[in-house]
């Protein structure tokens, strides 16, 4: 560490004002609860759910028996990271489904995704944030957005690129495609000591390759994960 | 970033069965809003204060016109870090306030402390987390536990020790002796762009010198600070 490390941040500011809330989740507030010049000091109660805003999220948030929050090593928070850039492809199709294709042609440039990565797609749905688009609600209410499609993740893991750590990483709700109510890419992240960023900003701030992520957040007891400063970490 | 970097964690588990709440702070809960087996993913409401258990705080928590919690750069949480052991003096005395000949025997065996540094106080509070102990409260209602002297964070900032950045750490709830309902150690401590991290856990991990902290946690907009995940980053 007295090496130099250039940090950036991946987060939004959590702000109630603009935060786009996952439809169902629990509303979130900061209200002023003391003040400086009436109790000589300035403290805000916060009231949100575990994954409101940028946030990682723990294996249990989607599988029974999978490891909550203050189960997981320090080491699983701290990845190498890779991003890979689909705005093109989702701004053509808010309902696509990134390919092994996609994952193949970003390899042929930048080398294999080392194993236990952490694999963020780029979508450009951090540019719509504070939005109605960043929803994108369909007639059900239901968000749309793009995603990993299922066969992508499934081959992430065959071949040890999604390891026993690692995760994927998304500036959209949800690593899934989010018209998928099955969840089935979620399910497939969510297992052993793997983890999924969600709602990322300034990925046009992170580099292909050579980055790690390391989470902030707080480790709630049997927590489903974290709001969270989500930290780029720099060579 | 590709060099080895151990990483320990400073923060207690966020518990509400157990986290000490500081008299007068709001009630903090974790309450169960969906599980796996009704809604197909499990998801708790947070609610808690942003200086509830571990976290840092940003020096508009203490003192009008100073930076709050998206005001400060990411630099400012990420700090070279020094322990200095009190342990023997404050179980002595709870209000034992540690003074500048304190920091200048350690120094004699340890160095100088780098400017701008985060300057931690291993009071061993921490081994009293979760009981009525750490708290400590007098007749009064007010929490009991030592801190640092006035005149030793005078020092401290007049030699630079603590700049434009850097800050003090705790195990106990604040950096002030506990006693002191007047908190002049917080008011000198929360200014320009400097932290204090409270509440510290597992200090015991901590060398004397060579590490740096990381704070997690959470940007909110106009925050006071966050409960937070402080990453100790050794070499």
């Amino acid at each position: 560490m007295s090496e130099p490390m250039r940090l950036i941040s991946l987060s939004h500011v959590s702000d109630p004002a603009i935060t786009n809330i996952y439809p169902g989740d629990p509303p979130f507030e900061l209200e002023t609860v003391a003040t400086v010049e009436k109790d000589g000091y300035y403290l805000r109660y916060v009231r949100q759910g575990e994954h409101t805003g940028t946030h990682w999220g723990a294996p249990g948030h989607f599988n029974r028996g999978e490891p909550l929050a203050d189960e997981l090593d320090l080491e699983d928070l701290h990845l190498r990271a890779v991003k890979i850039d689909v705005r093109e492809q989702c701004a053509r199709d808010p309902g696509y489904a990134v390919t092994i294709a996609d994952i193949e042609t970003w390899e042929e440039v930048h080398g294999r995704i080392p194993d236990e990565s952490m694999v963020i797609i780029w979508t450009g749905w951090d540019a719509k944030w504070g939005t109605a688009e960043f929803t994108n609600a369909g007639v059900d209410g239901a968000p749309r957005h793009p995603g990993f499609a299922v066969e992508t993740v499934r081959w992430l893991i065959d071949t040890g690129r999604l390891g026993r750590r690692g995760g994927t990483g998304t500036d959209a709700f949800s690593p899934d495609v989010g018209a998928d109510a099955t969840y089935t890419v979620s399910h497939l992240v969510y297992q052993r000591h793997r983890i999924s960023l969600e709602v990322l900003a300034n990925l046009e701030a992170l580099p292909e390759t050579g980055a790690h992520i390391l989470c902030g957040g707080q480790i709630n007891r049997a927590g489903s994960g974290s709001p969270a400063l989500i930290y780029g970490l720099l060579p």
